[in-house]
């Protein structure tokens, strides 16, 4: 593949900046990190400005008002990027963390955490993305290539700038932090095919980009996102919990991937069950689209199609379905799931042990709402995003995911025999 | 993409056996181990009957004798594969083991191993992989769906017939052992972009084979094997060190991916260790390509072209260079490296502690041979390949890089505020 020179000079740039950064010490990268949460409060008027013209450009192109809203900067926004940026540099470093042992010929292996090299960070309009990926790739040892969505492209500019020139004013190596300024489709594409230069890519955005990187990228991926979420409301639930959970899960942020989209009754109890239900559903405004069984309980429910069930609504919308048991529940489950987070409400020991062992899902739930699978509410700190697939990391990413291991040796004359 | 019936038939009972399989216990798992032991002993005359065949039309294809040697089969083998199984019963279990945490909101979060799913094989040559691969899975959990040559099939038929047999006669799902039959192109061709079937692919054999995985596969790829490994015989190092363990490293087993592909030598010690080296290797019938200055020295070198730098010579061929020191050699692995294994020779600390700190590589080694990238030398047990990549696992495998995690989290009503 021919790449663009001015993507080739970015990735060797980065390569660069990888192999400096990989040695970094902890307090030279805080030191950093707390420049950089500095320059964000002093450049206040200059990255506004220059996301008044992203705000003002999406606008005139008559871009939703909801996609504007997650564009515009305040400058309560730009201090909360700021402590973002501080609370970076309260997270463990896990560069040169591990474990050592020694063999009985006396070699001594020390396994340690090292930094993946050059990540590349693919997303769409927040702005304030920029900021959080840069800041845990620097973090953890990593050079960062960023390209951002064309709508949020001049803030993106004005941001990278500003952090990026932090950094290196403080001994961080030049080019440790870059974005694509060009928001072409040639430079994306080429980017997702840079092995060599390129260590890993992490898509962040919209199911249709996510594909479009799994499938077309060389690089290796680290997938993230996509959560067609099940509760399933056992025969022996506490029905009480089963309405607070399921409410909470689908909709206390709907727009999110571990928001509820599915929700399983158990036929014992969903007589009584979906109306109390269904009710706080109608009240909020929560469209159901149930199977047959549920719409002949919830005369206000729509009839769920083939397609509602693999489903991730991702708005007020949730799809119901009675089944025979937590058997028929799994069976679904595995049939229309996508493996993200998955929830039981039972009372029953053994069923809840049961839905735990054999569900297969980056995090599986007993009376709990799944909007827990997030790197903050599990203690994580910071979150680069939530993986989906299983190689290298599951679930909610914290730093380490950002690291690899390597094998340091150390011999006295020691040969094979 | 359109898939043969069959394949999609052999994949879908993968699924299903790896379904089960995730739960299953150490105790039974280890029991159809033992059975498989028990089977392979009990059926050696077939078997031995089975890999006749192969061999004989190998030798008549005209096949190397090398390659016939890696194929045949004897009793001693068998007792080896045999024994090997016992081996992997006495492998400690990674699936179930984890920790746990509490949040300040109550909710028990515990993170454990679990089986990755279907792993699918693609080897070649050598049937005794056939026995080790299914093990490794079997232990770890996972359904596989194996594919060796097709010179070694009818060994590989009833040597997975007789285990897999075995391990259903255990109570083990039925398929959790599959060989694909048919060693067409197509099918396996097919077998690598069988997302959603299976979880991750592992290639094992020559740099063709791996290369071409690695660029059609859409299923998640384990990259094993290239290794360019080089040593560095520093200004400062113990000359007899230099000898012994770059002797060792290239000559105790030349076709391997841990062995030796280059020596940079220090310009301060070339005109002493050189010859040193140099008449040790010519005595052993090791051809060296040098450098220009390494065939000054050396008049019975050859003259090393640009390509002999990054290349994997599998056999007793070393290329040599005179480097003015470390950072000259460091700047040397970078480019032609394949970030497997490097050595230093030196007895300089802070130049070994560089070394370490600053060269990319799954296993960087202070005095001591590279041949000791090895699951069973590092003390893992059993090795499932040596991943040259980043992601998910690096440099030698065992168990656990046939695993992933998954969240279980225990709640009391738990929502999200």
């Amino acid at each position: 593949m021919d790449f663009a020179p001015e993507l080739i000079t970015i990735g060797q740039k980065a390569k660069d900046a990888a192999r400096k950064l990989a040695y970094a010490g902890t307090a030279a990268k805080n030191k950093a990190l707390l420049a950089m949460a500095e320059a964000l409060l002093n450049h206040e008027q200059k990255i506004l400005e220059a996301n008044r013209k992203d705000v003002e450009a999406a606008i005139q192109k008559g871009t939703k008002k909801s996609l504007v809203n997650r564009l515009a900067l305040t400058s309560e926004g730009i201090r909360q990027m700021s402590d973002a940026l501080k609370e970076v540099v309260n997270l463990g470093d896990p560069v040169g963390e591990g474990e050592f042992w020694t063999r009985p010929n006396g070699l001594r292996i020390q396994r340690t955490r090292v930094p993946l090299g050059v990540v590349a960070m693919i997303y769409e309009a927040r702005p304030n993305v920029t900021v959080d990926a840069a800041a845990l790739c620097l973090k953890s040892g990593n050079a960062v290539i960023l390209r951002g969505g064309s709508e949020a492209i001049e803030s993106n500019k004005i941001l990278s700038k500003v952090i990026a020139g932090a950094a290196e004013s403080q001994g961080m190596p030049t080019a440790c932090i870059q974005l694509l300024e060009n928001t072409n489709r040639q430079w994306v594409q080429q980017l997702m095919k840079m092995n060599g230069y390129v260590d890993v890519i992490i898509p962040r955005g919209g199911a249709g980009l996510i594909e479009t990187v799994v499938k077309e990228a060389t690089v290796p991926v680290i997938e993230t996102g996509t959560g067609v979420c099940h509760a399933y409301v056992d025969g022996e639930a506490d029905l009480a919990k089963g309405v607070s959970i399921v409410f909470n899960a689908k909709t206390q942020k709907p727009g999110v991937c571990n928001a509820l989209e599915a929700v399983l009754v158990n036929e014992a109890v969903a007589q009584e069950f979906l109306p109390l239900l269904g009710e706080k559903f109608r009240d909020y405004g929560v469209e159901i689209r149930g199977c047959e069984k549920t719409c002949a309980i919830l005369p206000y429910a729509a009839k769920a199609k083939e397609e509602d069930w693999g489903i991730e609504h991702l708005d007020l919308i949730i799809s119901a379905k009675v089944v025979q048991g937590v058997d028929e529940a799994m069976d679904h489950i595995y049939q229309y799931g996508t493996k993200h987070s998955e929830t039981i409400i039972t009372e029953n020991y053994t069923t809840a042990q049961r839905f735990l062992n054999e569900v297969d899902a980056a995090a599986v739930y007993v009376n709990a709402s799944t909007r827990f699978t997030d790197g903050g509410r599990f203690g994580f700190g910071a979150e680069i995003g939530i993986s989906t697939q299983k190689l290298h990391a599951r679930g909610p990413m914290g730093l380490q995911a950002l690291t690899t291991m390597k094998y340091m040796v150390y011999g006295e004359d020691h040969i094979v025999t």
